[in-house]
């Protein structure tokens, strides 16, 4: 099963959060603070971001990535899928009960 | 080698976090922050969390997961495993010295 | 593409994040604040740590190790590979551009 790890503004992602629990895309999102350096325009740009790491079903997994690029505030968001290799069988079966 | 994401309660982590390390099912434990929002009874529920990653070996993974599950205060604990895809040899050495 | 996990003194934390910036062995690096505890020379050891997770590409992974080792100061650091399973293309397209 997928955990997508998305990158934000800190004041867009409670609402991104909000948007994949509300719409079933996701069954949770853990978000944390950080701080994030990147080149953008040839410039190198420090600011604070968030990291939301966001756990869905191989199914809602698109529906996911698209919904994020309608609410995220940037043209080019960070949305990146890591399977993982093993799991609890109940966390994984709560998970798919959790979305859509 | 597996990184284990556990998440847990923020005044439960620490304990896990020194019962792995105790016991050497892990050779370390990154503990961070983070604000979680999730389904639960069907009802969303917003609430400070912390996420662990524990840096564990093939063999001793099934005994970290029934361990955690022993100490965890939820019903259903969010346990995944990632292996990684590559490792610093060096680093490699000295986290299966420090797990049984 | 891999993202490369990190952890470092959070006072050596933004240099390495500057460097792998400034060289351009990285596209952008996610700085994260964290708790360790781990085991060196048979003690438990308890202390803030940052977490920087890398985003370079396969063609700079190598480079990006050896350079982390040369600027980290630890003699073992924590340098892990994870690639991801999937990746929205125009966020892999600008990471590509501002990796050499």
């Amino acid at each position: 099963m997928p955990t997508v790890y998305l990158t934000s503004p800190p004041d867009a992602a409670a609402e991104i959060a909000e948007t994949l629990l509300e719409e079933r895309l996701a069954a949770c999102v853990n978000r944390l603070p950080s701080e994030s350096i990147y080149r953008w325009d040839g410039e190198i740009q420090r600011e604070a971001e968030a990291i939301l790491l966001a756990k869905t079903t191989d199914e809602a997994y698109d529906d996911l990535v698209s919904r994020v690029q309608d609410v995220h505030p940037h043209e080019v968001p960070c949305i990146e899928r890591f399977d993982e290799d093993n799991v609890l069988e109940s966390f994984a079966t709560w998970r798919a009960e959790n979305v859509d």
